[in-house]
């Protein structure tokens, strides 16, 4: 009945009818259930089945060689791929963050500690604009905003998402409502805050935010409203698929043997098994078997849990996690992302907050790469998966790092001090053991 | 005296010949005041007059369209420009943080609020691996740390240094010891150590810890250590020039008009300049006249004191402004910046830490863009040049951004909170008059 409500309620918000919508080879959404079919417009949820929506395309013909080539002409961002995405094809002259063309870092210092020797690398997505992965599905929601006449942009945010979004509406002209918890961590408040945007604290939590957004979509008062990750959600998620797209292409059109990807709604995940599907349709890369490994926290892992049971349903726990980013405790996307890693033959695996650490600061002291928590996440299943033998250590392997150490600094804070402290003295600090050796 | 001691000692941290030395068009170190020259090796003062030592080059022959080619063929970062900086030709294929290729933002909502109609622009070297421009600079003292065969990478800092040399240790497997004041903030402590190497906190101030390692690199203790900002400076110095390569291939090869630049030793300013001045000699751009201003935090500003005052030589001042990354109160390439505010008809001016409060903000609110504090000095300057009709709104002008407004939360805390707290009712948001309109 909620799914009902939320079905017939966010046609509502449409502000332009979807006819004249020009999001590029953005053909429909169709339900990922029964495959139904809608026009473009703000909606996210199927009218016949109540599944979710998402892209359908008229995806470009012509050679691989030629969309290659195209594609490769482009600018140094994800509108590069333009073509594949539900954006218009002008989308690089107007007014965004122009994220993605992120590093893909060759780890072979890590490679050697853990025993990696078909090839490691590093997606570091934290070069991003606003320093996580966000900049690119709010991109691609902010085009949708534009096309179905929005003039907010919204969301419900714990971090990350909010200063993507602040960020993104200060440069396109929008205005910005971001919905947060209101006794979030100071530091976030201040990232939240200071593109000038309304920012407001919900007496709540992270659940009473999200229950009052759902509420507020369906209400004249928020009449107009583009929230991302609620009536903008289909475009919104396709913004991952650009991951797939760069690895790729930075790989030399070639696909990765195994994918290290951290699980929060799942979405993610399924975006880049999609954008991965894509390539190989269009001839872009050699069609070959890839696996897929889903990465949890141990205290949110409700589909690595179901993964190991070999359940297909993910039953939801209750977040407890240092790695906030990650931590919903029921998610949407958690029974594709089961069905993804069992037919690519990946798993789906989880770590400790304790392990989390320690991968973030191995990460940082062999690569000089600073992960946010979801990156402790990911090296730190990518070590598990490798030592319980699920991840083979002789094929091209790439592991996600989608945050910002400079973002969750307390979770490395007790650990990372200085090594010594001392009087300005060569005595002392001969006396330190510190000298050259 | 002080002078000499250090030019003489200099010498005998030298791990190599400096005959074997190959950093690609790097001739020789030259004496910015009299002119002499020296073998490449980690020496910084002149032996005859105690100077400064730059880097002198051999720059390729062949036309500019064939240099333009070769650079647009290369790597999105620093090593495009290889040829013209003092490093190996294969500098590409060896592990280091690629920084570099930041994002020149056409600023057009800032323009509109500055009145500027010429085409305004922000240099954002946020986007480095780090998150400062600092990257630039470690990344080729490395080069010549490995050049020289020092094992150890080493310098004082209290912030963006320390997380560059860090992590720039760490990914190319160099030992690293960074030397900070003991009391330095929580969080810039964590940056500083999370990538492994030593992190030494000095019982004193800032001038305490310089001090100390002019003493450690002129003692056996320091024996085999590269200071990035010290014994290796020529070759560190050289990296701000990259700043003023990409400005230009991003304008279409062609010179700004008028550029901001922030100064802490201004060293990054007189290389800039450099940089501009190789371009026109290699016929990279076509020449004609362009202007550079200095900007300053008021609560540190010898250089525009002296730059208004008319005067050639800097007086020292005691720094007490938010601005940390420019605090620099004796900033040793005080006088070339004069010389080149005046010769390019630039000027120097400061703004207070309300100012550059202010600037953050404006940034953030006009262009999606966190600065931390150096990057609201150049802002605010700006903006005060403006008004005072000595920057022309009517010609192409580049800002630089140099940091992260991440790693300088405390500057916009008190002013960027939110915007209302309610309960999780639509009745609350309805009250709270923050519906759309």
């Amino acid at each position: 009945m909620a799914a009902q409500t939320v079905a017939s309620t966010s046609t509502s918000t449409s502000a332009t009818a979807s006819t004249s919508v020009d999001l590029g080879p953005a053909a429909a959404l169709s339900c990922r259930e029964c495959g139904q079919r809608f026009e473009l417009g703000p909606i996210f949820a199927c009218a016949e089945c109540f599944g979710p929506l998402e892209v359908a395309y008229d995806l470009p013909s012509g050679s691989p060689e030629e969309l290659r080539k195209r594609i490769e002409a482009g600018p140094a961002n994800i509108w590069r791929y333009a073509p594949l995405l539900p954006v218009p094809a002008d989308v690089a002259d107007k007014p965004n963050l122009n994220p993605g063309w992120t590093k893909l870092v060759k780890a072979d210092n890590l490679a050697r500690e853990l025993g990696v020797t078909g090839g490691l690398f590093i997606k570091d997505d934290s070069g991003n604009p606003t320093h996580s992965f966000k900049d690119r599905v709010v991109a691609q929601a902010l085009e949708a905003a534009r096309a179905f006449g929005f003039t907010t942009l919204s969301c419900s945010s714990t971090g990350n998402l909010a200063g993507a979004v602040g960020a993104a509406a200060a440069r396109a002209g929008f205005r910005s409502c971001v919905f947060i918890p209101h006794d979030l961590e100071q530091g976030k408040v201040v990232m939240a805050a200071v593109y000038g945007g309304e920012l407001v604290g919900i007496e709540g939590n992270y659940d009473d935010v999200n229950r009052f957004c759902s509420e507020l979509i369906g209400d004249p008062l928020g009449e107009g409203w583009g929230f991302v990750n609620v009536n903008l959600r289909p475009y919104y998620a396709e913004g991952s698929k650009t991951l797939a797209y760069e690895i790729c292409e930075q790989l030399g059109w070639r696909l990765p043997d195994q994918l290290v990807v951290p699980i929060a709604s799942g979405s993610q995940l399924t975006k880049i098994d999609k954008g991965l599907q894509e390539l190989i349709k269009l001839g872009l890369v050699e069609d070959k078997p890839y696996k897929i490994f889903g990465a949890q926290a141990e205290g949110c892992s409700p589909v690595s849990t179901a993964f190991k049971a070999g359940h297909d349903v993910v039953r939801p726990q209750k977040p407890n996690t240092i790695a906030k980013s990650l931590a919903i405790g029921n998610p949407a996307d958690g029974p594709y992302v089961l069905d993804i890693a069992r037919r690519t033959g990946g798993a789906v695996e989880d770590v400790n907050d304790e392990q989390v650490v320690d991968a973030i600061k191995l990460l940082a002291r062999t690569e000089g790469i600073f992960a946010e928590t979801a990156g402790g996440v990911t090296v730190g299943v990518t070590k598990k998966l490798i030592e319980a033998g699920l991840l083979d250590p002789a094929l091209t392997t790439v592991v996600l790092n989608t945050g910002d150490g400079l973002k969750t600094l307390d979770a490395v804070a007790e650990t990372s001090q200085a090594t010594a402290v001392i009087r300005p003295s060569l005595a002392a600090f001969r006396d330190a053991g510190l000298a050259a050796h």
